[in-house]
């Protein structure tokens, strides 16, 4: 095999109670990547396409990615990646994460697998420093392994892999703005309330079982966020609004996706998705923010070949 | 049946990263109570044995639980109890929540148990509010319910029972000192750091997953507190060397009970419950304080007949 086609999905993460912990893939939008072996060890971007990334290998979240793998795996060919960008950089649905996860996805997959898509993860990771200066791995961790994926910590990273219900869907809204998320990081506080602590504590772990016992009543009660949500929502046009409208619905929970300005909503089965779908395009017009939605499962896959 | 004999177990609450959350009942220990029907519609204590507690069914928790569930039942006749406290009040263990849940266990047995265990916690609760000043369940649910129990909500009530892995058991260091419950709740801070709180917030996550897939390991990493005992520690001799053996003894786990005095330890299997036990009934006489200690399984049944 001298190359492959790869898929690697948008996601949320910051899932409300899970915040800087819980991520899944949005398996309706990602990135493509052609990944070929080349004969001298030179790592190329030969091909962007779709929105605007740099080239520069250096500065490029999908080689950098690359480049920290291939330093382990010593492989003794080179690599040029054709990307397909399909996730505007900023959108909060892990656009960064999704590139990373796929060149080193790829690179593994055209050396004959040596690592698990697990032992990937960290190499994915370094893309992501370069996007938002600290490592995190709440979106490459599920566009890698796909459905509910907790990030337990990153020193030592340890990646938890949930169960996924099958009837679990989401909606995403993705406001066509720019929140900067430095900018969304400097808006939380330092110090938050015990009291809202332990809610925060009591939704995660009554979510994590909600999601071993299927019972999409209790994640209706339990996707929540009590601590970042009211700092970060004033970026983003109409969301009181746009929560009201997914709560009214039935959704299972709506907040707002990485540190936004998309905003996510679950539910039970894919008709309320698309019901909520429909509601918010109509109701989001008003905002004069263009826009795109998106509906999808939880899938449980996360990147995989396309050819 | 005109009269029954009830245990009613100790319980830990504060379980490391489940402050205010979770609870386990210590089923080597707690209190006895007789409880028998009598003609006229009255509510008597006639007999107190083992620790003093008060004689007068309006400060009695166990009598002010009662009282809210005959206000309910409305039965025809009325109780007499003897109580035979052997949980010291003040211990950190759910002394108050012991008794509580034994007099309206007892009560809804002796009139054809018309509600359930999980309906009569709200009645035991309100002898709790007697004990403590704010209402709440992390004692009266485990005691009540058997096994790891957690308090989702007080308002509106909602308990979840988590999965009891067969092999867990514990280990409890009782201090014979008194920390008032006031003087621990206002050693506490109002707020916290977010950083603490992501952390608490994932630890107790991964120990629900853990519980539900009986992952000893991934439960020894996930029993952690970031929050609570560092505050709390102070008031107990010798705290920080009991932790250190435990760990070193390869406990799952080790942290206040309660609001303390009482130390816990968590472990997979028996042998290393009483390893511990050993070892620091050994250590803890070098803190010149009296105590007790307790090894026991995390037993799923909670409050029940003796006779």
């Amino acid at each position: 095999m001298n190359h492959i086609k790869i898929f690697s999905p948008a996601t949320v993460s910051n899932v409300a109670c899970g915040f800087d912990v819980l991520g899944f893939p949005i398996d309706s939008i990602g990135d493509e990547m052609v990944v070929s072996k080349t004969p001298n060890k030179s790592l190329t971007i030969s091909e962007i396409s779709g929105y605007d990334i740099p080239t520069d290998i250096n500065k490029n979240v999908a080689t950098i990615a690359a480049m920290e793998l291939i330093k382990f795996l010593k492989p003794t060919c080179g690599f040029d990646l054709k990307i397909h960008k399909n996730i505007i950089p900023g959108s909060g649905i892990g656009s960064s994460g999704s590139s990373a996860a796929a060149a080193v996805y790829a690179i593994n997959k055209l050396l004959g697998s040596p690592l698990s898509k697990k032992e990937l993860i960290r190499f994915a990771m370094k893309g992501e420093v370069a996007s938002s200066i600290s490592e995190h791995a709440d979106n490459v961790a599920p566009a890698m392994m796909g459905g509910l994926v907790m990030v337990k910590s990153v020193s030592p990273l340890n990646i938890i892999k949930l169960p996924t219900p099958s009837e679990l869907f989401c909606f995403v809204l993705h406001p066509k703005i720019e929140v900067k998320t430095s900018q969304s990081r400097e808006i939380l506080p330092e110090k938050v309330s015990l009291k809202d602590t332990t809610l925060q504590v009591s939704s995660f772990g009554s979510l994590v079982h909600a999601l071993h016992t299927e019972d999409y009543d209790l994640m209706g009660e339990s996707i929540k966020d009590y601590l970042i949500e009211e700092h970060r929502k004033k970026f983003i046009p109409l969301f009181d609004n746009v929560k009201e409208v997914c709560l009214g619905l039935g959704s299972l929970g709506c907040s707002i996706s990485g540190s936004g300005p998309s905003v996510f909503a679950l539910t039970r089965g894919v008709e309320k998705a698309k019901e909520i779908n429909a509601s918010i395009s109509q109701l989001y017009k008003k905002s004069g923010v263009d826009f795109s939605t998106y509906v999808s499962k939880i899938s449980g896959t996360g990147v995989r070949v396309l050819s």
